[in-house]
């Protein structure tokens, strides 16, 4: 069995081998940018995982799992255009670095790049694979186009909110589990079952990451605390307070959001009050554990040897903040 | 055998039928609305009067056709914002009637729902289809790229010029023919004499593209003569007019181009003037000629009766304004 750093080192070397073909090498330089400044590659080390629990040889979910490290790079990409993010991971934004035409013609080609690698994955798993990975991604943009709208949205509802990033975010990580598992040769029952596991690790990851955002710890997290409530993103914590506050705090909330100080200092400890007092960061956890467990429950029913899931076990724990 | 009109019928009512599963119905809107303001058909018309060449039933290239389609749709959407085209086909482009963003993610759909439509195709022919699609696919891409290196280019050469068209319009209804002849059940002979007949015409098409825009009948072609004169679009007429021109000729030719006058009738009729000194109307002529000439001896070489290929020898002579 390989571990997880084994894994990362066989992706980055298969992302630094990737051969593009074609004679306009402009249109390549941000590819290779955005593929080289990092990531936690989580998608297609997760992808070797599965394919590693069903079998000691990993060489055919290579190419797949760069696919998936391509598609989801090409959504940074394009979603940091639209979001007008300047920084990605520490450095520019490739519309930024660049411009927004090179950002939508480089994000459009890693489309193709990706599919290429679907293409090329041998032939006994390509159809089942790539299909898997084509329904995830026309999902990956319906979820950012219901992040666009719920932006714009004057109320959010917690399903609206749980579709969106289940769509957006969890889908993905659970199509990048089944394509593994497949790869490795599961049947149909173990791969639905780790698809189920990614999906609901996608969804608590999610959640804690925006709970995170409010009472998370700066340091260990390199997150800028309060960012989201500066913003007024429709996080969970947000959406869920808007829903059970009651009239006289919902007024205070809206009247919050509507700061426009530039104290924000103020502003995000006011929101943080009010969360407190309608018991936000509870309930938040509690929805993100009830995901975990119930992840954890459906890869205990995955029909490979306890000991094989160790790894993988070990990597969503981590992922989640959760030490088991 | 299909007759145009009949073909063209068939890929209306499978763009009409097309299905879409989404839970995100914003995301759909601008998809159905590009699809539905027209456009010639081309490339699906292509595929399905190569495939009829090999074959009576054409029922199986109906999908990829459609994927075609979707395809040329997605790069318009996409080269609109680019270019900051307010119009397409009389109607206001994607990002005009939504916005930027809407644009980029409806458009990055459409890629996924493309490859849908390849994933469909049945299973025989799906590998060999989706490989050429998913190459020319790339190619269209690189294309786009270097029309956008070339508008801030100060010289393109004629090689460059031609390279670049060929990538971004010729290869894609090379693939298109291709394609369609795979389904019939061609030979790969046959697939790639088709091929090269489709990159030939596609050649040709462009050049005489540039040409109508400078010499042709506005209301036989419903453009407005010489826009691309205005625009100084880099344009086969003009690379090859700064290739060829003396050095005042060329001095000259710099000071039109650099023309901010609102009276841009003037700037058309000198740049037309100094074309004329040139012979560029003839030049550029004899070119597409010859596309055209390489592209009809190839396809005299395909080897299905010469009766069969009537309906295609009549499109691409009405598609280049040439009577046989």
């Amino acid at each position: 069995m390989y571990n997880h750093s084994e894994l990362k080192e066989i992706i980055e070397k298969a992302l630094l081998n990737l051969s593009y073909n074609t004679e306009a090498l402009k249109l390549i330089e941000p590819v290779k940018y955005i593929l080289s400044i990092g990531g936690k590659r989580l998608r297609p080390i997760l992808a070797l995982m599965a394919c590693n629990l069903f079998n000691d040889k990993i060489d055919d979910a290579i190419l797949p799992a760069i696919g998936l490290e391509v598609f989801h790079n090409f959504t940074l990409v394009h979603d940091d255009i639209m979001d007008q993010a300047s920084v990605r991971r520490n450095y520019p934004t490739v519309h930024n670095k660049w411009n927004v035409n090179q950002a939508i013609i480089s994000g459009d080609v890693m489309a193709f790049i990706a599919n290429e690698c679907f293409l090329q994955t041998p032939a006994n798993n390509l159809l089942r694979v790539f299909r898997v990975f084509n329904k995830a991604a026309i999902e990956v943009c319906a979820g950012q186009q219901l992040d666009l709208d719920y932006e714009k949205a004057a109320i959010v509802s917690q399903d609206e909110y749980l579709k969106m990033i289940e769509l957006k975010t969890a889908v993905f990580l659970a199509a990048s589990l089944k394509i593994g598992a497949i790869t490795g040769g599961s049947d149909d029952k173990d791969s639905d079952l780790l698809y189920e596991f990614g999906r609901n690790i996608g969804l608590a990851f999610q959640i804690q990451d925006d709970l995170l955002d409010i009472w998370g710890n700066t340091k260990v997290f390199g997150k800028t605390s309060g960012g989201d409530i500066v913003a007024n993103k429709k996080t969970f914590p947000l959406v869920k307070a808007l829903e059970i506050a009651s009239a006289s705090q919902h007024k205070q909330l809206q009247k919050l959001l509507s700061f426009k100080d530039p104290d924000t200092g103020e502003k995000v400890k006011n929101v943080i009050c009010l969360y407190d007092q309608l018991n936000i960061k509870e309930i938040t956890e509690t929805l993100a554990n009830n995901f975990i467990d119930r992840a954890f429950s459906l890869l205990k029913k995955v029909s490979v040897d306890e000991e094989r899931k160790k790894e993988l076990e070990y990597i969503t724990s981590s992922l989640i903040g959760r030490d088991r």
